[in-house]
């Protein structure tokens, strides 16, 4: 796809520098949308008016929305305010409303006093609504119908109406701004007579969001019922858009990439990778890198209470890695497993003896395997094979027995904090691999030194 | 909604125990088939077919496709072949190819003695198309219309034919079988005139993908063009199918966990956390967590190699976590963002580059402030505050020059893995946190005993 689109880029390039306008419209006009906005990243923003004069009003305006902001904020900024007030006309209001969240202060004054007053209504409105939240990503034309129409009624004012909505295929049955039953088209255009009311055909087993909904959850209640379109309602049961599936597959996209920057120990970001400055991405990652690395102080004491120790059986040292990296790598695969069911609706608080049971038991046979697999990998390699000084078969037990324990701390901590984060409130992806594995670090280290102490009398 | 759910069964559990089918059916009504199915999933498998048989024939047909396959198995053991048609003559071709792909060899056997011969042929077709493949995904039946139809001969055709197609609301313009133009039906009824020819209003700027397309690919194409349907042709581009957008978010639901499964170093899972037994989460589980701790015996190779300048200077030792946990966590940040970035498509090979010098940048603004906070810390807890036995101001410059460069080797190894792994045709998921730690602390650790060797001349 990229490659293909760099080629286009290119030949583009050369016409501009060439003037050949009227071949880099030919070009343009075979193109989808998504993939004009492609070309457009590629080219340098002085140029792109001049090439986006040169689609169709339809295509031109589609395009816009595909873009990144800051090719939309050159655009606004080089066409003229009969030319910006073409693109409104053509534009649905949550992709407007997209739009305007991202552009400074001056240029949305500009895109507003370009929108038709019905518009500028509707784009402030679903402005108020909080981030995420259905009424932030919702569009507010939808096409209404009412329980006492026929089914040729309703195909007529879907013909009359249906231009400007983004989706006609689901039509919403209101009462007095109620919704009180929902109609696809499949069902009018297969009703047996086109005599039929609506409320004789409409579906009123409803599935509804309201405003303040997160986006996540409606994208995955679209998913499981498979919804094309769902309807939002505010606190009074009234209707007042719908989000449709197109955007619930950005919102699982979207939330999935935070998810996973937040599992890794970064803050979110908006931008792609390659569009982010290196300031930009060491902004996100320091946070915690800084946290994480402070919090270490904590593992480094435990090893300087137990220097003496270590300094009697220096070998002991060389066991430290294998033991932390083994309890991490075992609490991050509890704690991504859990995080991931509790964002699928999988899971929930409720479940929380279950999990524990069954990590319990998952961390009883992995431990076991795993510290028998050590102590034979400690006695063959590091003492037959290497015949490091001071591994004894008791060290070979200790450190054995060390890493059974740990892998069960570290499953406990790993499928129980993503748990109660989601209980308090806080996002579970934070208690992913790296605050997991610091804690059980430090776990992993009392363990081994009160083994240590203990079974080989330090 | 689990919690709805709950509560449901309760009820339904005690209406079982009492006998009271009526008000069971009652309550089943009113609910949609995805909650049917979960509360099936709740109930004893041989109460499953008594329940089933209240439902009426569409909703029957609906829930059992959303069931889990053990709840299916049960369902179609239980039931007569008869009841087992009228299930088989609801389902869409795709939903039974997947009930076929999950069952025994012998329930295979009854689904297609009872499946109509043209939908068993359908079923042996799509079954032959390769796992994960757009063929194995797709249904072949869609609405299929010829260039010289108008717009009412269209209209009527899909009056006609439509109620056994999954989707409708796209149909696809044949010419000899290949596929020339698609047609929307907002199209179909926007359009001006019942008496347009179809090839006046058909979309000829085609997005297809082929049978052998991988169905992440077919997913994110459908999501980044907005489709409702995409159409699967052969080699010879002949159309044989249509994958619909229900389909595509599933498939990015299952993508999404695999990737985020194997970048915890789990091997991917068909069965949900809850219907999972501990043995088979340790089987998933173990193998790269025993592949990672043998592998551990580098680092601990590299510990005993300098074990007498250790134990020259035991303070060395208590920064060993940290140096370790900083350098993975920074490289799991790039490895993250990189393995993200490749599965959207934003990167490709071709961009290793810019990657590299994107992060060289990155990690160098990082690794300073890092490096700097580190060698503070040092200095003021460790010193100052702790006065730990031997840390001096050399040692604090040897830990914090240790981890400015632990930090660049992390991010530089953490973003390229993943890309030449993607390049020999890899799953660049495999080369996250856990991979990557294991490589970054034998590397931090050489680093460091480099560095003490000279700074501290041991």
């Amino acid at each position: 796809m990229a490659e293909h689109s760099v080629t286009v880029e290119n030949t583009l390039q050369t016409l501009l520098t060439d003037k050949k306008y009227s071949t880099i419209r030919d070009i343009l006009v075979t193109m989808n949308p998504a993939d004009i906005a492609a070309v457009f990243a590629g080219i340098e923003q002085e140029k792109l008016p001049l090439l986006f004069r040169l689609l169709p009003k339809e295509l031109a305006a589609e395009s816009f929305v595909e873009m990144e902001s800051e090719e939309q904020e050159a655009l606004i900024k080089g066409i003229s305010d009969k030319e910006l007030r073409q693109v409104m006309d053509e534009l649905y209001v949550d992709d407007a409303v997209d739009i305007v969240e991202e552009m400074p202060a001056n240029v949305v004054q500009r895109i507003l006093a370009q929108a038709d007053p019905e518009m500028r209504k509707e784009i402030n409105e679903i402005l108020q609504y909080p981030e995420n939240s259905a009424g932030s990503v919702m569009t507010t034309e939808y096409v209404k119908l009412s329980p006492g129409m026929t089914v040729g009624d309703a195909i007529l004012r879907i013909r009359r109406t249906g231009v400007d909505k983004e989706t006609i295929y689901t039509c919403y049955v209101l009462e007095n701004r109620l919704l009180v039953g929902t109609v696809s088209v499949k069902s009018l255009l297969l009703a047996p007579s086109d005599l039929q009311t609506i409320d004789s055909i409409m579906e009123t087993n409803l599935i509804t969001v309201t405003t303040h909904t997160d986006q996540e959850e409606v994208a995955q209640m679209m998913s499981k019922y498979n919804l094309l379109a769902i309807p939002v309602v505010d606190g009074d049961n009234r209707m007042v858009g719908i989000v449709t599936f197109d955007d619930a597959m950005d919102v699982i996209e979207e939330e999935t990439t935070e998810d996973m920057e937040i599992m890794a120990g970064m803050t979110p970001s908006d931008k792609t990778y390659l569009k982010s400055s290196p300031f930009e991405l060491f902004l996100h990652r320091i946070p915690w890198l800084a946290l994480l690395m402070i919090s270490a102080t904590f593992t480094g004491l435990i090893i300087s209470h137990f220097e003496e120790k270590l300094a009697a059986m220096v070998c002991l040292t060389a066991f430290i890695p294998m033991l932390m990296d083994t309890g991490g790598n075992s609490g991050s695969q509890s704690s991504v497993t859990v995080i991931r069911a509790l964002s699928l609706g999988e899971l929930e608080f409720a479940d929380l003896g279950r999990v524990i049971w069954k990590e319990i038991r998952t961390a009883l046979i992995c431990g076991l395997v795993l510290g028998a697999l050590c102590i034979g990998k400690v006695l063959l390699v590091d003492k037959l094979l290497l015949n490091t000084d001071g591994v004894t078969l008791t060290v070979a037990l200790t450190v054995g027995l060390t890493l059974s324990l740990t892998v069960l701390c570290a499953k406990l901590v790993g499928c129980t904090l993503p748990m109660l984060a989601k209980k308090l409130g806080f996002d579970p992806a934070v208690m992913a691999s790296p605050f997991i594995t610091t804690i059980v670090d430090a776990l992993s280290l009392l363990v081994y030194f009160g083994l240590a102490t203990t079974l080989l009398r330090l």
